[in-house]
């Protein structure tokens, strides 16, 4: 069995999320039975992670479609549940999955086409997993930045995912862990994931990860991705970017691991890519306590952009995507992502 | 007056600190009258920077002349004070210093030579800050990292002290202030410094100071430095060398501002310099609550090294030193630091 439950799961009419905000602490649940419950699930990071965010946004729109009579307050949820975190590509992807299943075949379409994206996540990664497993050498020490395991998925992971497969494979693999400031999801959740799995690790503070570049004890970075602009250029959480340039620096590959539909063929470049602004007390405070004086400012991007010259290659589930191109891309999806608003 | 009160001052026989610890919710003090008590005082971090340290070395061997009957007994407190921070070479630095004037002159000697270096200290910085200010444009957005302000000094700072230096010829300048996991130094004391000094700052998780090189608003990186090697390798606080890397890829100057004292010319270069690896409950843990799964193992190096072809320009109170060298550092400190041991 797998030791990690859905992140994301439909059980008897309402969605069940982990609440990751309680990790590693406790394994405890959150169950939203309306469409404002989980866009409030959403923006607390209760639940995060782009390729889980499809999930819910499409588990969210087969809610909102079996609770509301009328179809225009079904697409004004929709709406709200999409644009409730700008950055991930993926929320928005699944309400619209879920709303064209939804305008073709009503509430039971979108829950159908719900499961079918919930169920497509974790066969993908499984087949991205041993596709990127193929990339990792033996005993190889791996880096990752924030959570691209089965907690920013519906299960099993994407960047996690390929680490998990290496371990699964029978072969020795290690994981460098960033604690990934300012909501620690390195700390809380990689660190949960990989002591559930069994697969040894270490954590370090985010800005441990140039003296292990510089010591050559990292093969290889492999991160996740909330968006993968047209070009191939990725925005991934705050401090992927100087992972990418300190890779190239040490000539370490630098591998994005992500389903398909993180891809965006509507955005042509990392500049269009929306970068969500969070609030500042996440940096200024821990806990509730504040560390910094009381008149500080702080300034809280959530993402940042890998240009796609730093990747060595995309990993996804249609295939792996190496020196990724515009190009590429579009032949990796030939249908793209659209996005129709 | 100056708006921060010195870090380090001998006071009535007794050496007074201020509490790092609890900047910056309070301003408190910490007054040792043994060379143990100090000792802890270095290791806990109640105070903390190389060149406070180069005070607290000279003014511990001071404390120890007075209260020991002894001379052996001095010799032991030197080197257990003097190792109590491996990284550093200001402490040792200080300590001999203090140690070859007991040997000449006994405690009032000693007692002498930490007032002058103590002394020395700010008047160096504010010549250091002089030098530094002619290198930054105007309405220059500066990046920083750890605190290289008057708390790491026995006042006015190196790094912040140029600054400082800015600010105080009415001057322009803004600074981003990296908050430095895992013991937010900067979220914590250089915030605290710039709010006191009336200087524009906004503080940022590590992480996100590549965002901020790629978007254009970073204008100079200033950092202080723990040691600096004989070649211009630099030592200082775990994430500068990422800075240096991502300076060097968006052409942005990468300064390093340090009191001669830190230049070790008996260092030949980066890869002899001890980096000290802390505990492991600095990354696990915030404020005593676990932060990772119970079983989590950390990496906790406290420093990383800055290789000098990184550097644009090394500033001390001797003189600024352009893509430094090994040559050009020892003509600047013809002397050097021998460290006798």
């Amino acid at each position: 069995m797998d030791p990690i439950p859905p992140t994301v799961e439909w059980r008897a009419g309402r969605i069940r999320l982990i609440d990751q905000r309680a990790l590693p602490g406790r394994l405890r649940f959150v169950t939203c039975a309306t469409v404002e419950a989980l866009r409030t699930s959403v923006r607390d990071l209760t639940v995060r992670g782009a390729p889980a965010l499809g999930a819910v946004g499409a588990y969210g729109v087969a809610l909102s479609a079996r609770e509301r009579t009328r179809r225009r307050d079904v697409l004004a949820d929709a709406r709200r549940l999409g644009a409730a975190r700008p950055t991930a590509v993926n929320l928005r992807w699944g309400v619209d999955e879920a709303l064209r299943a939804f305008n073709a075949a009503g509430a039971e379409g979108a829950l159908m086409r719900a499961h079918a994206i919930a169920a497509a996540d974790i066969a993908g990664n499984r087949k991205l997993g041993a596709l990127g497993a193929a990339l990792i050498p033996d005993r190889a020490r791996v880096l990752t930045h924030c959570n691209a395991g089965a907690l920013a998925c519906v299960g099993y992971g994407t960047a996690l995912g390929v680490v998990r497969a290496v371990h699964e494979a029978g072969r020795e693999i290690s994981v460098w862990v960033d604690e990934t400031r300012p909501v620690l999801q390195g700390a809380r959740l990689t660190a949960w994931e990989l002591d559930r799995l069994g697969i040894p690790y270490q954590v370090i503070v985010d800005n441990a990860a140039g003296s292990l570049f510089a010591a050559g004890v990292v093969d290889a970075v492999i991160v996740g991705a909330d968006r993968i602009a047209a070009n191939g250029d990725v925005a991934n959480k705050v401090g992927t970017y100087p992972l990418a340039v300190l890779a190239r620096a040490h000539r370490v590959p630098f591998y994005v691991a992500a389903p398909v539909s993180t891809v965006d063929l509507a955005t042509r470049s990392g500049v269009d890519i929306p970068i969500e602004i969070r609030r500042a007390d996440e940096v200024t405070h821990f806990d509730g306590v504040r560390r910094t004086p009381r008149r500080a400012r702080a300034h809280n991007p959530g993402f940042d952009v890998t240009p796609a010259r730093l990747i060595t290659a995309i990993i996804t589930n249609a295939g792996v995507v190496s020196r990724p191109t515009r190009a590429k891309l579009r032949m990796l999806h030939p249908g793209g992502v659209t996005r129709p608003r």
